[in-house]
């Protein structure tokens, strides 16, 4: 059986800072993992806790934390209860491109939407993804996307949108990959999880995919429950069904959007703790990253860079490139990180 | 030393009611503990997990909903990560009258934030609060109450507000009782919370109270951390100091308002599974344990009476009155439950 072991590489950054300000790492070439081998968890070694990861100073920085966070002995001990470490998750812990897998569900769920309101049909930008022109879906707006988004991931119970969910994962599959998206995980970092958790750390997404949208297969696929899910959250509105029985339904009203100054925010409001690790991907999970590492004692923030184009996608700073449409991740960013870890 | 064992009891209603629709049971007479005692956790006997708790129906009703749900062979099993159990605060944990503890701070606040605004001196509704006329602060509407919050709650970073929480909570005393108020906890419901922990059940807090609040003590007081602390949110904002270093500051916005329907929208947002058991003691926790019972298999739903003016406060259904300021628990509300009960 095929191991992922990130044979492309065309950069390998990464270093070790101490001090209050923690260790900032950029973490190259993690991306090797090809889909589906990521449930593959019987053909993990048992030494190497990264197996899949080739040993790179960016590897070394983490078996370095760990040790140094659970050595009671260590000046930089943490406590198990402050043990946190909050990961992105499109494009740090499962493919982004070509495009957000949430956003695929939002459009495949528009004809059933339509079919419930029809008056939809010739109303944009519904009309536009009903045409299935991908070149047309691909040109909408932001403002068309919300659109499409609150269309999709409202109006319905928390039950019934949960259902809807599964369902389309269970049948949906990748349209290059020809597999289901709950596949295309990063099996890096999938160990990378499962490392922290056996040393006691509670392992968090921060995304700013839809928090109920992620709760449905967290568990499964990460080994995340969905307490640990912190994501662009909604409202809910609580009311009766005919029988008396009380049930929530998903309002079109944004609580937070948890990208950006948002992933600080929405961890301060659902965990109430600093982490003491954080991985992201994009610009996006900047401030996230800089909070982790504002904290007091060790701390670990790393960036994960696209730069494999045959197991995956290369794009952003592994091109050259700004990448604005998805996973934004700008040279400049690529640039502060490597810097701040004496590149 | 003194054991608390709910001597002064005037009502015992409970009973279980299994099924679909779960046991229902009105708490009665728990109200006996003797502020301080509950830290003394050497006390508690080591062979009955409630010694505080007298051998009534509602006790029964506990201990048979602990032993259903933790055993394997029942067909009433619940696995571990599904366990959880949701407590309000306020006349549930701990004493709420004559006035909740959050709007104590949040009055003897009100000099500083003069001192630091000192315009609002001679403005309503602190020049009121400055007068130190007891009389006249009590008659304040709701709507200046939501000043004072909003002007003692907000506009400083998180970090700050944790530390003048803390060193308030440290110093201050209830005037009554003349001792801290972290120590004006219900023994017996400290207790339920561990024999619920050690049974594998996560204890969450879902209270009306601030969040933020609630958190700094929470751990200490209760056992209970901060990402288990559901309470009325509000929003933040990250931004940077001088020396670039982000931090976040509370906004006067309000996310969700943590009362009534509240609750349950609370519960899915911050933890996203519904509760097998909850604990409540007001109209305001009616939808909390309605959607807690609404869930399949056994819950526990139970209701706090406050029926001891010697040790505690007796008000509500035990007076046979509605009490429309404090912790608000009609007489309808416990007939209700009581018929649910079949009683």
């Amino acid at each position: 059986m095929e191991r992922s072991t990130t044979k492309r590489v065309t950069k390998r950054i990464t270093t070790t800072a101490g001090g209050a300000q923690g260790i900032f790492s950029l973490l190259a070439s993690v991306l090797a993992a090809v889909a589906g081998l990521a449930l593959n968890t019987q053909t993990l070694a048992q030494t190497d806790p990264l197996p899949s990861w080739n040993d790179t100073p960016a590897k070394q920085a983490i078996v370095n934390f760990v040790k140094l966070t659970t050595d009671k002995s260590s000046s930089r001990f943490v406590p198990p209860e402050e043990r946190i470490a909050t990961f992105d998750q499109d494009g740090t812990l499962w493919v982004e491109h070509p495009i957000y897998t949430q956003v695929v569900f939002c459009l495949d769920r528009v004809p059933a939407v339509v079919k419930e309101k029809p008056e939809l049909a010739d109303a944009e930008p519904f009309k536009t993804v009903l045409s299935g022109d991908r070149g047309a879906i691909a040109k909408l707006s932001m403002r068309d996307l919300f659109k499409i988004l609150a269309a999709t991931l409202t109006g319905m119970s928390v039950d019934e949108f949960g259902a809807e969910v599964k369902k389309w994962l269970d049948t949906a599959t990748d349209s290059r990959w020809k597999r289901p998206y709950t596949q295309l995980t990063y099996l890096p970092m999938i160990e990378l999880l499962k490392y922290l958790r056996t040393n006691g750390y509670r392992t968090y997404i921060v995304t700013g995919g839809g928090q109920d949208f992620v709760r449905v297969y967290a568990e499964e696929v990460y080994g995340i429950p969905p307490e640990q899910v912190v994501g662009t959250m909604g409202g809910t509105k609580y009311s009766y069904d005919k029988e008396g029985k009380p049930f929530l339904t998903k309002k079109p009203e944004l609580l937070l959007n948890d990208n950006d100054a948002g992933k600080p925010e929405g961890i301060h409001l659902m965990i109430g703790r600093r982490p003491y690790a954080a991985f992201g991907n994009s610009t996006g999970d900047r401030q996230m990253l800089e909070y982790t590492k504002a904290g007091e004692g060790l701390r670990l923030a790393m960036l994960v860079l696209h730069d494999d184009a045959k197991r995956e996608y290369a794009y952003g700073p592994a091109q050259g490139l700004p990448d604005t449409k998805v996973g934004a991740f700008t040279p400049a960013l690529h640039d502060e990180a490597a810097k701040q870890a004496g590149l």
